[in-house]
């Protein structure tokens, strides 16, 4: 199923020992009252605290006789307002959210404007520094394709490696809003925001364009920029390969819906 | 100034006897720290609770000594995180943010989608029945113009007059989204979320376009549609005549960002 939510509200999506409330348990009690027996789930990306997502991908599995849109219709009815059953499907016993999943898409959101926003001010990332989308656009083009993201992980991160492959950065200036858009095969702990607090620097005169190189060379954390803020922060699609066709996540709000290659700059892996 | 909030988290505008929360008495909490005297606020339009506005214009006097930047930077700081200032300026004396103001513009936006949106659920108006926008665009036309709008007016409204013109009134859907656009001189309390309700009803095809036109004429409010929910409802520009002249309202976000005259549909007045 495909699930939207709301990060400000949940200590990100992974159940945690300490009780703190979580996409992924409000998800089990709402399915696992529609089921009526316990559901375990597994997701494309686990998302933290204050990540918000609109086509967060999961899968569980159930013997129970249910319609799809019994499980759509009825996990909506259980769940509160800020998580969000947008479809679902039978799947092949060989599907996994996770481990099929071979396509991440995320988007961040920056709030370009003097004066702070109200509203949205916890869907948006708000900058007051008239940010250069020209020098952020060609600092991109240094983080497409194969490379040791090191850098750019947090020292949190329990990935095996840090090697990891973006084949798509762009972005996109409409009005005040600021949006990149980056997809990969897999990303590290903090990956997007660390990649999009350089970005910003950089944006803001602070580096120039090739500073985002320099970082990823260095291979070390303690050379990067600041950890940019969740709220700003969006998993909007997930890819499987074939024969697991799923739906495309459903349209978001505007700044969520798809970019058109016209769209502001940045680079596609060949 | 101008100032844009968040309604969700108030009773609307006005400060009221109960003690409720309003945007009000936030802003005048803020702006006596910066005055260091007591300042009693003037809006343009008295938004109801749970309407956000994006360019709510009010007007304070004040003879403290401060800069623009002073006031507007001031006030942010006190403020809570759901209300910001835009900008400030001085005015003449003749200046009153709500009695010469002349041309006041609201949006309506309406998040048309099956499954109920988990992001965004207090900035929009879910409608998950499948809306038929030139219908709703055919209807509007009968609203715009000099009309006794007794029909589309809360039974609590203490305008003089019922009669108010319409100049404008465009109809919007990009993705998901539908977004009314609506001008006017003055507005009656409900009065834009009473139009949206009967524009909805038509939508969804329970009623044919003419009967927008029919409730008009009725000049009774129960023969008028359901008021829609204020979350959809922003107030985002106000006019005022010569000589007068005050900032544009801040580009919002894109849903609220000025459409084109080409985009969608609807009419303006000769």
């Amino acid at each position: 199923m495909a699930v939207e939510y709301d990060g400000a509200g949940f200590h990100g999506w992974q159940t945690q020992e300490s009780g703190v409330r979580t996409v992924q348990e409000e998800l089990e009690k709402a399915l696992s009252r529609v089921a009526n027996h316990p559901v375990a789930l597994i997701c494309a990306g686990r998302t933290d605290a204050g990540v918000h997502a609109t086509g967060q991908v999961c899968h569980f599995d159930s013997d129970a006789d249910r319609s799809m849109k019994s499980w759509v219709m009825g996990a909506n009815r259980f769940l509160p307002d800020d998580v969000s059953v947008q479809w679902a499907q039978a799947v092949p016993d060989d599907f996994h959210a996770r481990f099929k999943a071979n396509r991440r898409r995320y988007r961040y959101v920056i709030y370009n404007h003097a004066a702070p926003p109200a509203l949205f001010r916890r869907q948006v990332t708000w900058n007051y520094r008239p940010l250069d989308v020209d020098a952020m656009i060609e600092a991109s083009r240094h983080l497409v394709g194969t490379h040791d993201f090191t850098s750019y992980r947090s020292v949190h991160c329990q990935a095996k490696s840090p090697v990891k492959t973006l084949s798509r950065f762009h972005i996109h200036r409409q009005g005040p809003l600021i949006v990149l858009e980056v997809e990969g095969n897999a990303f590290l702990m903090h990956m997007v925001r660390n990649m999009a607090g350089v970005l910003m620097s950089i944006g803001a005169g602070k580096h120039p364009p090739v500073w985002a190189r320099e970082v990823l060379e260095a291979r070390d954390r303690r050379k990067g920029g600041v950890t940019a803020p969740p709220f700003g922060l969006y998993l909007v699609d997930i890819g499987y390969p074939e024969p697991f066709v799923l739906p495309r996540p459903p349209l978001g709000p505007l700044w969520l819906t798809t970019l058109n290659a016209a769209d502001g700059g940045g680079a596609d892996a060949p």
